[in-house]
């Protein structure tokens, strides 16, 4: 059933956002405000999967870049919406919606600012189920839609189109190469698809699961009532069922570093008892480790969370000394597939250990 | 005059290229041999820039890459004859010739290649009226004709297309982005022109040039003759036409390395009395200086050759202990206005010295 999202519901979807952006995919308050900006009293039109014709032409919309510039470099707002008409004039064809990418951090935001700019609805989809630091690891990918073409927007009036074929971690590559150049951040559409392959590929109703967790987690606080079973109760009837409580404790280290695009480092969380949690991250948390054993793992949702309030932590956003608490959530089985795990699993990332579901 | 270029000219303008390209631009002999392969028996039309009709379209061709790289990683020959139909498609006009954007090394080869494989003409003219490092350092570009858009082709049949509107030191920061990514190398169409921006902006007749400089060596060496004395004869009657011996004696050091997309490093040349020359290059020569004295400078040209046969000799070239001669040669006056100098005088490469004429 498609739905209308309105300018209050944009601070529970970023909370919600955050959570499935797994410490990373870029803090969504700032696509927030430019999203406000844009709609003003207004509302966007969110069909569901099921509701998008067959044929309609869906060109998703995205931020790329390392999260760690993206807080510093504020966008103009406008390049989103550029690259969509750029991919439009390309393939000359006109899009019928827009979607995200990936349905954790900003990205969950991007595709509303077009939407309000245009007037375009959004697809309740995405093609990541989370947020992954790379462009080729999307469900889209995985069952057989291609990036190419790319277009990519930069804040100056730059213009590029990137078109490797079949080849979407050379896509990535090079396009990952140029917003290096555009100083860290740029805006992308890619991905363009029929309605009928949106249903085949796409994770579906990530967006309205995002605004549904934000929320729970809002009105508990205001009720007083535990936000974790808040959280628990938000997943239960969605694709992303279980959810665990991996460690509870206070960051102790935080080691970062932005290179090759990327924001990469180390957690260390350690309890009052002493044991410690070590979380390894390339923008998103990728895998979590107590004493030397993976406790969750891609592309399994490694979330951390403020201990009282179940605020969602990005990986910017760690200090030393928050109380914490680290959440392992399940991911949907159109994630966990083989051929899903070859292209966004541990091996993706370089990790040697195999996947564990979080729930087992 | 347009006239007809055949493969038995090959060998003769590869030489002269190497000499304009003053000590980059790649080496012209892998060009020479994909040039040979496609041409066979027949021949390419050179059209005389006056000839270019007033409103035909021309796309140049060309490589761009480390030269370290080039003689390294051999392209398939169809990158850039690919670039052309790309940058066809993306304006939706057909191109009547292609150029070449500089006329020193292999990009005096690459539009041949074109040519060869599509029938096209090549207009006897080039943007650098030498070898540059950088794809903004054009006088088209100097005298208002622009490299967007630009599309650049890869060897596994990548399509970029980059578009920075008038700012071409972006585009061409971009574009080397992109050719890094590749491996290195990449091949080009950009700076899209009427004929008549060709008679406005372009250095005329450098092809021809090219082949008549390499010509003279030839036949002089063939008649026991002082090849010296031909290349200042060959010279005479083009707008280049002032040559000085600035040094000789043995290349004593040479210190490259690839960094950035380019081809960076410093020659010394010491003469048996022990005087000195060093040269600062980056991909091309850009500064001679005796005793810490500058006697060339860039735009000028700055040419190491062997010094009893004047065969010239590629930075990539350079082994200590060869014997050689700098010649200095003098560029044409679109090439130091004030607006020229701008673009690609000392100032362009970080050099403190101020451009002083190499016959002066």
């Amino acid at each position: 059933m498609s739905w209308q999202l309105r300018a209050e519901d944009l601070p529970d979807l970023a909370r919600g956002a955050t959570l499935l952006g797994t410490g990373g995919g870029g803090d969504p308050y700032i696509g927030q405000k430019l999203v406000e900006r844009v709609l003003g009293e207004r509302t966007i039109t969110v069909w569901d999967p099921e509701d998008v014709p067959a044929d309609a032409l869906v060109i998703p919309t995205a931020q790329m870049g390392a999260p760690t510039v993206m807080v510093e470099k504020i966008p103009a707002g406008t390049e989103p919406t550029l690259a969509l008409r750029m991919l439009e004039e390309h393939l000359g064809r006109t899009a019928q919606a827009t979607m995200p990418i990936e349905c954790g951090g900003i990205n969950s935001m991007i595709p509303l600012i077009v939407a309000a700019e245009t007037g375009l609805p959004v697809v309740d989809a995405d093609g990541m189920g989370r947020a992954f630091p790379e462009l080729s690891m999307e469900t889209f990918a995985v069952y057989g839609v291609h990036g190419s073409p790319l277009a990519l927007a930069g804040e100056r009036g730059e213009r590029v189109i990137i078109d490797t074929g079949d080849d979407d971690r050379q896509m990535e590559w090079l396009a990952r190469g140029v917003t290096i150049r555009l100083g860290g951040v740029g805006h992308i559409a890619e991905y363009a698809m029929t309605g009928e392959q949106v249903r085949a590929t796409a994770v579906p109703r990530t967006l309205s699961m995002a605004l549904a967790l934000g929320r729970a987690i809002r009105e508990a606080r205001e009720r007083h009532e535990d936000p974790f079973e808040a959280i628990a109760a938000a997943l239960a009837p969605t694709l992303y069922s279980h959810v665990r409580e991996l460690f509870r404790g206070k960051v102790a280290d935080v080691e970062r570093r932005t290179t090759e695009g990327f924001a990469r480092g180390r957690a260390i969380i350690e309890a009052p008892e002493g044991q410690q949690m070590e979380i390894d991250f390339q923008n998103e948390n990728l895998v979590a480790r107590c004493g030397g054993a993976v406790v969750a793992i891609v592309p399994d949702l490694i979330c951390v969370v403020d201990a009282e309030t179940a605020e969602p932590i990005t990986t910017e956003g760690l200090r030393y000394g928050q109380r914490v608490r680290v959440l392992g959530i399940s991911t949907p089985e159109i994630m966990r597939t083989p051929e899903a795990l070859a292209t966004f699993g541990p091996a993706a990332f370089g990790l040697s250990e195999p996947f564990v579901p979080v729930e087992s």
